[in-house]
C-alpha cells in the first residue's frame, strides 16, 4: 500500500512533510539538529502521538549524531539536555515519551558498552531511531488487520483529526484500520469531520484519502451529531495520544463528544492505537495532562482573522471515558471492557504476537 | 440597553448591516428595491429568522412603494411576484414566511378598502412592516424577562450561533435573555460556540457581547462536550428557526448535538423563540425541509481553501427533539412538556399577555 510519508531518516538530516501547508503546498524540510525537531514537534509539522514519537527518537538520534562532544563523558553530559529539549513539545502524547524512555535505555546500553569511541554509540543510537520507524509501520499494519474485521462490509464510516499515515508514519492508525478494510473489499465511505481548530480532518485526512482514492464526505465538527441521527454509520474510528489503565482515552478535542453521539445513536465506536499509547502508570483519564495552546488558533485561520479580540478556550485534546468506548485495537488484538484487565493482558503479551 | 440594529427603514431604502463582513468591518447596504432584499436575505447579508422576517415584511413594503403599476390591477398583478421572489430565499426560516402571510393580509385589506388609489396602500404596507419591525423589538424584551428568570445568578451559560441583536431586530431572543439577565444583575459568562461554517458564533455573537461588555469564551464546536464535563455551565439557551407542534425545533447545525450533549450532563437547555416561529400546521420536526448549502462554505474560510476538492455534506439546519428540551422562552411565557398542549396553549392565548 503506498501512502504518504510524513517523516524519514536521510543522510542529509531528518526530512519532514510540513502538514501545517497542507492541502495547499507539498513541503518537505530537513532538520539537521535536534534544536530543529523539537521546533518542528512543537510548532505541528509534525502531529499525531506515533509520529511524534518517530520524530522524537530521530531527534535524539540526531542529537547524538551530530553531538560535538569529543569524549564519552561530554556526549553524557550533553545527552539529558537533547532529550530534555525533545520531551518539552508536546506535553500529552505518550509516544513522546515513549521513545525518548527507549532511546534513554539504548543511549545507556551502548554508552556502557562504549570504550569512550563515540563512533559505534551514534550508529546504534540512528539504528535504534530507525528501527522505531520500522516497527511503527509494523504496528500500523497489525492494528489495521484487527481493525478491519470491525468495519461495516459496506456503508459510512465515521473518523476524527487525522489518525492517518500523516500521523503515524505508517498507513495510520484509525485510517489504517480504514485502508486494511478497503484493501479486503469494504466499500467504505468516509465521514470526515474537519476538527477545528487546527483542521487536520479537512486539511490532512481529507487528503490523505483523496490520495488514495478512498471515498469521503468533508462535514464540519458540528454536523457529527445530525448525521448520526439522519443516516446510517456503521462504525466510527479514532486514534488516541494516551490511553489510561482503565481504557479511558485522551485524543483530539472533539473526540469525546462524537463518543457521546455514537453512545446515543448505537453505532460502535472504536480506538485504534498502539500499545505504546498506554500508559498503565495512571489509573484513569483524570490524570492525564491536557494541552491547551494558543488563542490564535481559534482567532485565525490560515493567518485570516475570523473572530473579534475576545478570550478564548483551546484544549487541545480531551478523554473519553472507558464506558463509550466499544473495543480498543492494538497490534496485539482487540481490547474490550473491562479494560483494566484487556489492556493489562495486552500490554503484558509478548511482542512477537505481531508477526 | 443600545444593541446594533440590522435592519432600519430609512427615507432611502432598507438599511442593512452587511454581517457577512463583521467582525473585521461594519458596513451598510441600503436597498432600494424587493430584488435587492431578496438577494440580501439569500446571501446572508441579514440572518437569523425574526430578522429574516423583518426584512421579508420591509421587502415587500418597498415592492409595493416602488412598485411602477399605474392602476390597483397592475399592482395586484405584480404583488405575488414580489412576494414569491422574497419567498424564494431560505427555505427553512419559518418567519420568512409568517411575515409573508401578514404581509399578504394587510395588502388584501389596504386593496379591499382602496378606491383605485395606490398612495393609501402603499402608506399602510410600509406601516405594516415597521409595525412588525417594533413588535419584534417588543417581543424580544418580552422573551428576555420570561428568560432571565431561567438563568443563574451566576457562573457560565452557553448558545450557539448568533440569536443575538443582528439575528431579530430587537435584543435578540437567545442573547435577550441573556442581555436582560446580565442586567438585572446576574454575573454571566458566555460560552460561545464558533458556529461553522458560516461562524456566526466567532463573528456575530463574539462581537455583539463584546460590544455590549458581556464576558465571553470562544470555542470551537468540538470544545462544547468538553467544556461541559470539565466546567460547570449553568444553562444553555439558543434560538430556533422552526419549532413543530410537538416541540422540535429546527435550529442552526450544531444545535442538536449540543442538546444531546447538555442532556448526557445534565445542563439545563433552552430555546428562547417567538410565538412565530411555531409551525402548528406540522406535528413534528421530521417535516421540517432543511437548507443544504453550497460546498464553499465548508471548504473554504474567508475566501481562504482549507480542504482539497473533495465531497461535502453542508447542512444549515438540524432537529433538536423535543424530549431534549428543558423549557421553550416564548413573548407569552414559557413552554414545558408536553410541548403539544403548552405550545398550543400559549398559541392560542392573547397577544395582549405581552404588554
Amino acid at each position: 500500500m503506498h501512502t504518504t510519508q510524513p517523516i524519514e531518516w536521510t543522510p542529509e538530516g531528518v526530512r519532514m512533510l510540513d502538514q501545517r501547508r497542507l492541502p495547499a503546498e507539498v513541503v518537505y524540510i530537513t532538520y539537521t539538529d535536534y534544536v530543529g525537531i523539537a521546533a518542528g514537534i512543537r510548532d505541528m509539522v509534525i502531529r499525531g502521538a506515533p509520529a511524534i514519537g518517530v520524530a522524537a527518537a530521530m531527534g535524539v538520534a540526531i542529537g547524538v549524531e551530530r553531538s560535538a562532544a569529543k569524549s564519552l563523558d561530554e556526549l553524557r553530559a550533553e545527552f539529558p539536555r537533547i532529550c530534555d529539549t525533545i520531551a518539552r513539545t508536546r506535553p500529552t502524547a505518550m509516544d513522546l515519551f515513549w521513545a525518548l524512555e527507549r532511546m534513554k535505555q539504548r543511549f545507556a546500553a551502548a554508552t556502557s558498552d562504549s570504550n569512550d569511541s563515540l563512533a559505534p554509540i551514534r550508529a546504534a543510537m540512528i539504528a535504534e531511531a530507525q528501527q522505531v520507524h520500522l516497527e511503527k509501520k509494523a504496528i500500523d499494519e497489525a492494528i489495521g488487520r484487527f481493525g478491519a474485521e470491525l468495519m461495516p462490509r459496506e456503508g459510512r464510516v465515521m473518523t476524527q483529526c487525522n489518525a492517518g499515515a500523516l500521523a503515524t508514519a505508517g498507513i495510520g492508525t484509525a485510517l489504517g484500520v480504514i485502508r486494511v478494510a478497503v484493501e479486503q473489499g469494504c466499500k467504505l465511505t468516509v465521514l470526515v469531520p474537519e476538527t477545528r481548530p487546527y483542521l487536520q480532518g479537512a486539511r490532512l485526512t481529507a487528503w490523505e484519502l483523496q490520495q488514495d482514492g478512498i471515498p469521503l464526505t468533508l462535514i464540519t465538527d458540528n454536523m457529527v451529531g445530525h448525521i448520526l441521527k439522519t443516516k446510517q454509520v456503521g462504525a466510527i474510528v479514532v486514534g488516541a495520544d494516551r490511553i489510561a489503565a482503565n481504557g479511558d482515552t485522551a485524543n483530539k478535542i472533539g473526540t469525546y463528544q462524537i463518543a457521546v453521539l455514537a453512545n446515543e445513536h448505537k453505532v460502535p465506536f472504536y480506538v485504534a492505537a498502539p500499545i505504546s499509547t498506554l500508559d498503565l502508570s495512571i489509573p484513569g483519564g483524570e490524570h492525564i495532562p491536557i494541552e491547551e495552546r494558543s488563542p490564535e488558533e481559534v482567532t485565525h485561520i490560515q493567518g485570516v482573522r475570523i473572530a473579534p479580540d475576545v478570550s478564548v478556550a483551546n484544549p487541545a485534546f480531551d478523554v473519553t471515558p472507558a464506558r463509550l468506548v466499544t473495543a480498543i485495537i492494538t497490534e496485539r488484538g482487540v481490547a474490550r471492557a473491562p479494560y483494566t484487565d484487556s489492556l493489562r493482558r495486552l500490554a503484558d503479551s509478548s511482542a512477537t504476537a505481531l508477526s
